[in-house]
């Protein structure tokens, strides 16, 4: 099932607006085109409904927002929603700063989003309203273990129902939930966690598979987030001693490039619940 | 003879600038330092047309352009062409939204261009004031084939008799011309469409030819669409099993460090129409 | 002694907020990662003084500046003093327009500086408040050699006095100062001029080590730069014949993740003056 929503990315080519940051544009950028995908990215709110519209689906990242994207961001998400094109939202750093999670917090009232992709500490900052996300990475406090995954779980399908999103809460175990059924996920690698963006690339991905997967929105986010994981695997254990955390973000995105459906398929290690 | 044009980046080392997407910008910035030239980057208003006094040479990229950057673009082109110094146009996804038309042609009436460099799509909708592009890749309706070529070279060297400007159109085959001769340039690999910016990195690769090699805009062209093409078949040489377009996206631009003009002369695979 | 500097800040995983230009920004968020340290960037005026008060360094770097982030730079800095936390400043291009010049000069004047970081000419400009800086690289005529090396040791102490910033003038020859002691540290490469940024990568790192290193600014900013270097040996000793510049990045990225206390210890060339 995971393969197949691969297979489909390759096949139809979807093309994918992305108003995203800065950091890791670039990456974003290589990473939709290694699944198959091609992007675009926009920003402003002169030109924003006219790529929406050309385009087949929009992820929208909040990291380094600032009034003219975020103008943007409800411009293209607005858009997106007359035309029915999946919308997925990355919520980077809300919590971080009032800006992010106000933003984030109109973005949720003002656009429908598909798939809904953070780390905990982020999304829980949605579900409440407020939040002490510690940057960019989620609060060692907020952590999801195998402990507290069923109360994560619950809280996550929970959010999924009031949203109508599809949640994918991601860190050492991801959870991809519409609200009725929830995939763990249990792939990837710490070592991730030492570049910069794998959680924008696993985004502006997310959208690709969403995208060429019209009415499985879950199991095209569930196979996005596996691939990701997988891809962190596989580079990893192509890694050298001289090897750090540049070359790897290199590898992910080569492993991307070279995941056929098939391996996808045997490589996703998941349970639903 | 494009191998000497390669030689006198190395012993001028212009320096460019650039005003620039973010999404490619880096890629851009070291693919100027590995032909020998020297970039920088500064898109504004306050200060681009001191930027552009002190460089050799101007390139103007309209990927993700925004008011502030477009007003950067017209008044360092602006100061460019008073400074008599050479000026690529990339226009980057015209077609693909009234903004990137109407900036495009803004800036073919406001400034006068050495070389404008684009994929078919892009170029057609500069000739024709509107266009289709799907997104900032060529449609395949307009794909340069066997075929159409000689229409294809018939159109581009009108177009470049009506703007002044070397035109280039890059695809499967590279067409660089000044309304008299036309080089067709067959190098390159169909997976450099895999990675993201070759196109933006061509263009700023251009300026730096342009602006070294003075009275000499077609051949200048020529050579960086030929170390192009080259780079992108030498740096698949390299590719491993495992290897990506992430890794491809590296391997080009060393490629492009470790050219001489000698292996530059030799690998160039081109005609004169 | 630098080792131990490097062991804090992978110890103390400080974050550094970084409001820093977009052509160079993915790698000094890699770098930053790689030393052990978690970056975040965030350059609108709504949210600067937020993320500086939950960060615990602060990272300004002008190269791209415009009047948005200006402001922002202006309100992340003096939040920061406010907060006792360590402030780098890179002057990127201060010289090469009066935007840059000014924008530096103001900095200076309106936040206290725990480091400033760049090369020759760009020091130079901020001392005399005008420059001729070339490009974003050092002027020949400034480049500090054996022969002008105790010249350029007094003129960096008195602007370390003056400014109450240890100064880091970074070249072929390294100098470090807090007025009183000077560092001057021969590691490095000259490939490492053919690498947009290295300079960046170098203040954002330079930010995570005060940081991690309170009340030790020379010596942490001296650990930075000795390991800026060491890593770009190690690099270098990586590189196979078809690799380049592009490889050469992130090698040195790597280079940084995989050093360890020991290795900066003995890898690090330097005496004090």
């Amino acid at each position: 099932m995971l393969g197949k929503m691969l297979e489909n990315v390759r096949s139809n080519c979807p093309l994918i607006h992305n108003i995203t940051n800065y950091v890791t544009v670039n990456d974003c950028a290589n990473i939709v085109l290694a699944c198959g995908a091609s992007p675009i990215m926009a920003d402003d709110r002169e030109e924003a409904a006219d790529i929406t519209a050309i385009c087949a689906g929009l992820n929208i990242n909040i990291g380094t927002l600032n009034s003219r994207t975020i103008a943007s961001m409800l411009i293209a998400g607005k858009r997106a929603n007359e035309l029915n094109h999946p919308v997925v939202l990355d919520p980077v750093g809300a919590g971080a700063s009032k800006l992010r999670t106000q933003t984030a917090m109109q973005l949720l009232r003002e656009v429908k989003f598909t798939v809904i992709r953070g780390n905990i500490s982020e999304i829980k900052t949605l579900a409440s309203g407020s939040g002490t996300t510690k940057g960019v990475d989620a609060d060692v406090a907020d952590r999801v273990t195998e402990e507290n995954l069923d109360d994560v779980i619950a809280f996550a399908k929970r959010l999924a129902r009031q949203t109508g999103a599809v949640i994918a809460i991601t860190g050492a175990i991801d959870l991809v939930t519409d609200g009725a059924k929830a995939y763990c996920i249990r792939n990837g690698h710490p070592m991730m966690s030492s570049i910069t963006g794998t959680g924008c690339q696993l985004s502006a991905m997310t959208a690709a598979f969403v995208t060429a997967n019209p009415g499985h929105p879950l199991e095209a986010a569930a196979a996005a987030v596996a691939a990701m994981g997988y891809a962190g695997e596989v580079a990893h254990g192509r890694l050298t001693e001289l090897d750090g955390n540049s070359s790897y973000r290199n590898y992910i995105i080569d492993a991307i490039y070279n995941m056929t459906p098939e391996m996808l398929e045997k490589g996703a290690n998941y349970e639903v619940r």
